[in-house]
């Protein structure tokens, strides 16, 4: 295996994960910045997902959460937080536990990240008809 | 009084001074959220109005000016930040005061910032009709 | 039961559960700064942890891979992340998962963040002699 | 020349480099916020560019550089991205740097800041007709 | 009175300014740098006092309050904190205030920034033998 | 050439690369934390210098005054902040050059970032013996 084959492969591998976990988003967002920026996004795939997120030593479950809670902190990241409440959904987080996430975020990062981020929580949970969420109280 | 009964009673008395400073925003803010997180709209009125905010130790006029230093400096908190204009106006805090205070915002956390929360004090402003700032020069 | 009866209680009711999670540190905590501000050390056990942590909607270990993911965002939270890596290992998230969670911090945050925590999660482990952190590699 | 005199000389020394690098962009920028805080834009022109840019020690090329470093770090600056993106392509900076520049920002700030300000530098690019970037892989 | 003349009365404005309203640490600050960035500290003066907190549009008190939610919000500016609250105390602003205002930030930027914060108030009030804080309760 | 193969390849390609423009202080960084993070420590290496700085498409002298930028308005990031002071003073930026840029930060991130950026340089000027910066005013 060349070089070149190797990163051929590896952002394959990406890609197929990026896919699995996000419900086939992965081929969307590569297109659309190929015109300005190829590798930022084959970077998003081939080390974001190649070579990071698949690693075993955490549970997808688990790097959602954990991605979720730095996407509140930092603010301004309102794609990527729709994109991995999305994720987390797919890999068996609860809608109730979102929220209570974030419920809990409002300790940490304030008030405001907390609203902004159950904002987006709504929009996502709305577009697969999770509305009322169930057990929020 | 049960437990019950009291954390009801905080709830009632945030709500009646969020409402209070905010001109009625209280009910349509706990509302747009109720279907998601209905826990944390309430913990918005009942400990951040109901315990910390009717607090005596610090007149609301300067609650005002410290939270939209916080909310200036924070970024992407535009929301808060067309409420909590707002509510400064409503306690007393005048448009010149707080344009001043957004300059002064510049040297601490640079234009970019002062200019964003200066878009949404003129925003405020139009809607109030206290377009142009007098006394701002 | 009347108000100051059901502040008291919830109030002791975090300083219990703060103790239990993080190993007796609650009270030096409060003890550290009841000079200065004794109502924000009472808030964060009656609130944060009266109100807030002790739902069960979310466990413990969730509650924590969260925080580490926001404090680790921030920046400049080193006593916090300090406590919070030192939560997680009690409640049964393991070295590997947290330096795990970290190493994908650094698509997130960057790594000057993921390196920081990353130092921070070091001088936990050497304390509790779990150096060097089996399984990472 | 007395103190007000000289403070106008400086006003427009900025005015005009502002113009200047920025094709015409000053004047409209001004005219947004003159009537909420005729100061604060007064000061982007007088000290931001009159007094700080207009300075020798730094060739323009490397502070806009510099600036989007700063800007894509900060997050929530949107306006100002463009504007000096838009600045950078006007003293020389190619696209394919500026696009290059921001695959660098993943490793410290993250991907979803990277990847916000490509989109901005993508929006910019298509005003100019520059897609597909040339050189870019 | 030449360009140059103006600079320097400016200068002295300013300088004049941030000795009275911090106590005679004007000085003290311009020399740390002045062997690295003389140009930094002397704008700090000239600008930051001279030109902008020297406007008659917001009295002092209210600066200062407002400077300590920016740099509460923004963490890891400790130095500029501890300045701004000794100044803060100089103009007026009573232990207690500053003490609730912090309080306050814990629900628009979390525990660990008003900790933090109020971690240098104690410094600060224990400098000027100003501990336990009377009121604080 | 098999994956593992191509891995140690980039490896030691970023590790080349990371000694040369730092002065050989790579080694002592990947050895600080591989008892707790080996990978995170091999992905600076293999993916930041090895993937990433390698690309021809910016020259280092651009990709450091660009990173100095992200640094200085992250906040929280003094290692790296003097890490890459130094490797700028290594690929011929001058030390006015980069008092210059810092000087501009005030404008963007406000003058604390900027101040204890300053004081950063301050450290490495002062180490390589380069005090007072020549041309600085």
């Amino acid at each position: 295996m060349t070089d070149s084959e190797e990163r051929q492969a590896r952002y394959e591998r990406g890609m197929a994960l990026m896919n699995e976990v996000s419900g086939g988003q992965a081929q969307p967002f590569i297109d659309s910045l190929s015109d300005v920026s190829p590798q930022l996004v084959r970077q998003v795939a081939a080390w974001g997902f190649g070579e990071i997120y698949s690693r075993p030593q955490l549970v997808p479950r688990d790097r959602q959460l954990f991605t979720i809670g730095m996407l509140t902190a930092l603010g301004g990241c309102e794609p990527e937080l729709r994109l991995h409440i999305g994720v987390a959904l797919n890999v068996g987080v609860t809608p109730v536990e979102i929220v209570e996430a974030l419920l809990q975020s409002a300790g940490y990062c304030g008030f405001p990240r907390a609203i902004n981020a159950t904002k987006i929580a709504r929009e996502v949970f709305a577009e697969r008809d999770l509305l009322p969420v169930e057990g929020a109280l």
